[in-house]
């Protein structure tokens, strides 16, 4: 962002936080009022509940819509349980059928249920098609406002067509061409329409088609919306008949999302599907406490390990001054290891079955890392105590290494084939797992080296 | 990804792995010319160096330039050496301007002065236009064929603009509206222009605005097309003139790329730069190696802390059994927090100057998962040793989250206000911090309670 935008930017969020500060709701609505909607959303994402219902209220209402709109649908539902039934009611219906869906999964099911009633029946009846996929599925994020045509229209008729539903429709710029059993049979877009001769029938000018399955991950059919580069892909049942249509900005969202959810995981957090700033302390510490004591309860068995081995630490003291070092080692490796394959299963670049592969090439790159560190490990400890504490200290890290790499790349390939969330199961086994086996291995080669 | 596309996915990767494997050209040749062209990247970003190159020879000529330009730059690159000069000259006049310069900063200098050289004078010129900016901005990833019209035109001559730049304007669904100096005062959709009388002037179409400087980086411009979920944004010099446009295709791989360098340099490797499978293993140890020896510098510290601690670990060995899980769970708290801020970071969530907010947020939610885990902590080691233990791990576990999560948090802050990467700076000095800082503290409060 260049000098100017940013200095505006902070002109802004101050002159907001000033006016909250002051309590002078005067002052507060006219800045509001001066600022953009993109401007007006980025500031509400920094405030607490209370300041971000009171902004929102000052609105204009023409920009209401488009500000809740742009709201992650956490905050949407916490705006709504602030508002008036008629306001509600009147932003509702002024949604999406599909970002409708993301809202009322946030909302209690009364009021849910509420809202829903009160829709007219045709908005009722498309929400109802959305609400009908499984959570999670690509069928709750698409829309149901598409245009059609068909292989035997022509490219005029097909224009027609988009004319007709230029105020409604999601997209009129990739039109998913249907057969007589609403098929989907290839695509067409709106500059390939433009181009050709209005005689001209659409099925001479189709691609073939790319589509998913309504039940399919949102973040799955996102990504390869992503992947082939195209503005909307079309939601089919598993007949091949159309359901509905993804367009590439819902396709960023999802991927947006599903990116902080897996960044989250990995360090062993649950995500907090808001703004950083827009949480409350308390979202805070319930997103980071399980792990953490799952963490903890897992680490009792270093200590267990550790109490095995006392004896060997009382004869040995110097031992104790490495562990935290070659557990630290181990402990990254994984991590690394774990990071990365989690990453790419999460682009597609690798599958589930792909783990013979993945164990080869970890074991390759665990050992060659933990002969370069074992190396310098060596050097350094035999130096400053002696050859055979080297000695120690860089099998240790070899051996480390190489188990934690294998363990860290492996790990999300399992936890995918089962269903779990990659990322969520790597992290607590990975540290674990290695930590514990790691001082095992170390104190062993301990003992046979230094015989004791 | 459903049952029947996920086999045919399968199958169609055993077929290539299996003439591979078989050197049989002829086989893999008739496997091959079945596959569509995002099959064939799929395929190809598995394969090693040598089998790529292989496959995309035996493409069909009007499928090599969609493969070509769906791979990554670096594989781009790769393939470019392995080609004759005269078709590596056919595919590049043929990439569009902004694809050209992302393959043109892999490759030798010299090979990429003959390919510009041998362009067409216009294409040329396009190509010299975006190599004007600097590395990393958006003005080097921007297209330079855009459409544009004008307040005073109407829809309708709009529109004809549009007809005219069917075949080479990367984008027909979004026009910037210039005034006489070519400055950006306005935006209006094909969408808008199809909806209006002809003879109605663009000044009562045309939206406020929103665009970016070329010299923004681009991760930053596409995070802003993301978040205002529109299909292109036009790019800016900085007197607002109109020099090229982001669409929100290019967008996704931009933010693709940003989210895999993050998620690698959070965990403390450099990013790959092309899928895992396709990594040769020398690559991926050198990703790895740099972070895991500046790692074991810094844990040299902990080595010195513990020798300083000596006497005292002799005294009570059982010290010793607790360092795993202290630092494990500090180490685990500091990467909480620093990944939940360098995410908040990367999407605008939080920026530098919050550090007053952030550096409170995290001493209150450090301080609360410390005392939540330290009463744990403290009961348990107080059941299986004493109270004046548990008196000890109860206390550094607080006094450990606490400092962990405030300084993971702010870190990330620090290092994107020296302009360094966030995730990069983070993850070493935190541990290691984190660890040394950790058992210093373990120790002494240790010696004030059991009195040694």
């Amino acid at each position: 962002m260049d000098e100017k935008t940013m200095t505006s930017e902070e002109a802004v969020i101050e002159a907001v936080d000033r006016a909250l500060g002051g309590k002078d709701l005067q002052e507060l609505s006219t800045v509001v009022h001066q600022l953009s909607a993109s401007q007006v959303i980025d500031v509400a994402e920094r405030l607490n509940v209370k300041d971000r219902a009171v902004v929102f209220r000052l609105l204009p209402k023409g920009q209401a819509l488009e500000v809740f709109e742009g709201l992650d649908a956490t905050l949407q539902g916490e705006l709504v349980q602030g508002l008036k039934d008629e306001e509600v009611a009147l932003l509702f219906a002024d949604l999406d059928p599909d970002d409708r869906v993301g809202l009322l999964d946030e909302l209690p099911a009364t009021v849910a249920r509420r809202l829903l009633l009160g829709l007219p029946p045709e908005e009722r009846d498309l929400t109802a098609e959305v609400l009908g996929y499984p959570q999670g599925s690509i069928g709750r994020r698409m829309s149901p406002e598409y245009v059609v045509t068909h292989p035997e229209l022509t490219a005029g008729q097909s224009l027609d067509r988009i004319h007709e539903r230029l105020e409604d429709a999601e997209t009129i710029y990739t039109l998913p061409v249907l057969d007589g059993q609403r098929r989907v049979v290839g695509v067409v877009s709106l500059r390939d329409l433009m181009r050709a001769h209005p005689q001209e029938p659409v099925s001479a000018l189709m691609h073939a088609p790319e589509y998913v399955q309504a039940t399919v991950t949102a973040e799955s059919a996102a990504r390869r919306c992503a992947d082939l580069r195209i503005l909307a892909l079309p939601v089919v049942d598993n007949e091949a008949r159309l359901v509905g249509i993804l367009t590439v900005d819902d396709a960023l969202w999802i991927l947006e999302d599903a990116e902080s959810e897996d960044a989250a995981r990995i360090s062993g957090s649950e995500p907090l599907r808001r703004p950083y700033l827009a949480t409350p302390v308390r979202n805070i510490v319930r997103s980071r406490i399980v792990w953490l004591l799952v963490l903890a309860i897992g680490a009792t068995l270093t200590v267990q390990v550790l109490s095995v081995f006392e004896d060997t630490l009382e004869q040995m003291v110097v031992l104790t001054l490495f562990i935290p070092l070659l557990i630290g080692i181990g402990g990254n490796t994984g991590n690394q290891a774990a990071t990365t394959v989690t990453r790419a299963l999460a682009l597609g670049d690798v599958r589930p079955r792909d783990i013979g592969q993945v164990l080869a090439r970890e074991v390759r790159v665990g050992s060659s890392l933990g002969l370069l560190l074992g190396s310098v490990g060596f050097a350094i400890a035999a130096l400053v105590y002696d050859v055979q504490i080297g000695g120690v200290i860089g099998l240790t890290l070899l051996s480390i290494c190489t188990m934690a790499a294998t363990v860290g790349g492996i790990m999300p390939l399992i936890g995918k084939a089962i269903r779990a969330d990659p990322a969520v199961f790597s992290n607590p086994f990975i540290t674990t797992f290695v930590d514990a086996t790691g001082l095992i291995v170390y104190f062993l080669i301990a003992r046979a080296i230094l015989n004791i």
